[in-house]
């Protein structure tokens, strides 16, 4: 008996890699992780896809009641899905390391993550230093750990992908006052407001290792159909509407001459995603292609692709 | 027409996405790049599952005669195989762009890359910086720029990653001179080699960022099914035998606890890979289950995993 701990990938069901469908035809429970990111199909389009029913793994299971996933795993086969790679977040690991000891065997299923496809942007993943994610504040909350950072990957000429907050079936206090258990609704956090929040930080730090000058590039929902890619500088992409979740940030180190070429194919005073949105021909990009279904809700973006999987869309 | 890219992971042929299986199976023409990494399962076995022939590209191809690769798709799908992610390494953006200039439409298809499935170790993806290449000295070619990113990255509390050189279709230039077109047989750095090298830059550029005394890991075949990995210091694993290609080796910096934790159970003095490859059992780690057919010629491992595509097997 396994648990299979298998990433998904960025996009939709046909990102799972073969290893991972095997792992998911042979268990007979099946869990998804859906918490600290989004998948870009819903539940229900897997469940038709796969042909299993699958059990969601709220934050309150993954954090509390990680035994209901794992304990299982002694008796049949079990499927823990991950979206991006099970190992690219730290938060899987403890599942792992539990599994294991209670005599579990754990058999990881790779894929790629934001940590990987962040490359799609034309900055070289070589020269990436350390990954920060940037809390939602929450009135007098300001962290700014990211803050040093960002300034040492700068000074070494390096990027900084930023991870932005996700805020998924957090406790409404207030109702559970009132004796109800109640949650609130996702929130995720948007470039502009990591942008917001950045500046903020370097206002009060004022060590000069931001400003609205600094090159950056936005990227919201990689890997899957609507991904958007924006390259400029802090001040400009606080402009641009991204969309629907999920959303990142790459504060800019050095740049190669090749990585500058790449670059500029997303840049936002230059046609930016609407250029990358529809490489092939000189029709509008703002036209809607009727690609609604990616399981989130929200707003939609300013434009779609219209293929699935692309990386480096011009 | 599209030009697909496409990541094949680490593995076998089960490694591929089901996104990048149907870009195969649609495509008329298939390209395999095979100089920059070394897949592991033979080329005739993805024939026989992909049930297409495939066609090598080998580095002359890639680097010389790319158009040999992208034109074909203004008349037909494409498909280019890349092993790992396509866009991990910095090869294959030259082609896109190219293509791209062509008018040609290009599809990228993301997969794992060493640069995710190191986390594998147990140390996090977040807090790795620059990742550096280590090439084969050759006699008096002693370069050596690798050294100030490991420096910076272990000032900053980062682990690095380098990746080891790989010679693939070298030219035979004493044969070249006799008029012959001739290649030398492939090389590939061990992780011994490696640290060889490192331990003799640091003896000459004496900065103390290396030392015996270091803590490192030691990678083989990650994402395969005979994948190693022995953590412990630069003189520990200066000794261990890792087997077969590809190795890759990490320089850790400061180590949160869970990092500790998780890296222990691949140390060398504590039982280190042959725990690793054996989680369920107390036999024999040294036993050979003959699985032979990973494509790639030379010594046998000192063990062998018995299943595939592990990530944090203990």
């Amino acid at each position: 008996m396994v648990l299979f701990v298998v990433g998904l990938g960025l996009g939709d069901e046909d990102d799972i890699t073969v290893r991972g469908l095997k792992a998911v035809q042979r268990s007979e429970v099946i869990f998804l992780e859906a918490y600290t990111s989004v998948l870009g199909t819903p539940k229900e389009r897997l469940e038709t896809v796969f042909g299993k029913s699958i059990v969601i793994a709220d934050r309150n299971m993954v954090e509390s009641e990680a035994e209901r996933i794992y304990m299982p795993a002694k008796e049949t086969d079990v499927c823990f899905l991950v979206v991006g790679d099970p190992l690219c977040a730290t938060t899987h690991t403890d599942i792992i390391i539990r599994a294991k000891a209670e005599g579990i065997r754990v058999e990881v299923v790779h894929n790629t993550s934001v940590m990987g496809a962040v490359a799609s942007c034309g900055l070289q993943l070589y020269s990436f230093g350390y990954t920060v994610s940037i809390p939602l504040f929450e009135g007098e909350w300001r962290p700014d750990s990211f803050y040093p950072k960002i300034a040492y990957n700068k000074a070494g000429g390096m990027h900084t992908l930023c991870l932005l907050d996700i805020k998924m079936k957090e406790p409404d206090y207030e109702e559970m006052m009132r004796g109800r258990v109640r949650y609130l609704p996702p929130r995720f956090m948007t470039v502009n407001v990591a942008i917001g929040q950045l500046l903020a930080v370097e206002a009060v730090r004022g060590e000069g290792v931001l400003s609205r000058e600094t090159s950056a590039v936005g990227l919201a929902r990689l890997g899957q159909s609507t991904q958007m890619i924006v390259s400029g500088t802090l001040g400009e992409l606080l402009e641009v509407d991204f969309g629907k979740p999920l959303h990142s940030l790459v504060i800019c180190g050095e740049q190669h001459p090749c990585e500058v070429e790449l670059l500029d194919m997303f840049h936002v005073r230059k046609g930016g995603w609407s250029r990358y949105v529809r490489p092939d021909d000189n029709t509008s990009s703002s036209s809607d292609d009727g690609d609604e279904d990616d399981g989130v809700d929200g707003n939609g973006p300013p434009a779609h692709a219209d293929v699935t999987g692309e990386g480096l869309k011009q």
